[in-house]
């Protein structure tokens, strides 16, 4: 079907137009603490673009959804960079698009293995947070799942246009195979 | 004893001197993606304090530790907050202190409740990071424990002083009763 998309498992190189996968495998790493903690450095930079803009901790509670997955909107942040980490085990649905002219194009979509979260680069066109019910996940989730979430706020009363939204023409299915 | 330190539960209001608790119940939230996830907003601010620094994402996997701890060394980053984040359902072990005069005071010590993350003010000294071992908590540890860390990194090659470490006269003994 031509608005069909596959789901691949997420890897760094993939990843990379779009931003970093954040795990243990994806950085330099260095002993501290006297040998007793291992540093995986810098996996990611969180970045802020602008200087009415400062970087801010959050977590999203988000209902699990079920595949084959009905996308119909994806969203970019201009100004700064979005990190979503799972609090849990269960892996995720990541999708995102490349952009051309102002227009995302057709969405790649990727499973995360558990442990694994991402960091997308600021401007980057992607689907909400789809944690995945317990039907396609190893685990049962609770009726929510929480991420940690790194992006960006307004330092003051100033409110910037942090947020685009593109609904596209016909919805993409997203499906594993 | 003189220098034995009692473990209490940490509580937002107990830490705020050190910095902000991260979970689900220490913010303001509200709904996004149409509803179907909550965002807890703005739980902490990600701060660094000089121009040549920057927020940077890290994994910390330390091995996990026994009680009673004794603890001989606290450290403080002037330059920036640091936090931590478990990506495990298992307390851990929070150890602060407050300052006077560039030495620091008598040390607290607070255990957080699964899914309880933390964010150290800049300037605030800290015990090294501490997973608890299986024999003291509910859930069996893996051999290492992984937290998610923000902190802060140099931009280039400039490499600012952001590491003061003090080693206590005497030993601590932090325990539970």
């Amino acid at each position: 079907m031509k608005n069909t998309i596959i789901i691949h498992p997420l890897t760094p190189k993939l990843f990379e137009p779009f931003g970093d996968v954040i795990d243990t495998n994806n950085s330099d790493s260095f002993l501290i603490n006297k040998g007793n903690c291992t540093r995986h450095h810098s996996i990611s930079d969180v970045i802020i673009e602008d200087d009415a803009g400062k970087p801010i901790i959050s977590i999203f509670s988000a209902t699990p959804y079920s595949l084959p997955y009905t996308l119909t909107l994806v969203e970019r942040h201009p100004l700064g960079s979005q990190a979503f980490i799972p609090m849990h085990d269960n892996p995720f649905l990541v999708i995102v698009c490349e952009d051309k002219n102002g227009i995302p194009q057709t969405p790649h979509a990727f499973i995360t293995k558990p442990r694994q979260g991402i960091n997308l680069k600021p401007n980057t066109w992607h689907g909400v947070l789809t944690p995945l019910s317990k039907h396609d996940v190893l685990k049962p989730l609770n009726k929510s799942s929480d991420f940690l979430v790194i992006d960006r706020s307004d330092t003051n009363d100033t409110q910037a246009n942090n947020l685009e939204e593109y609904t596209f023409p016909q919805p993409y299915i997203i499906q594993t195979t």
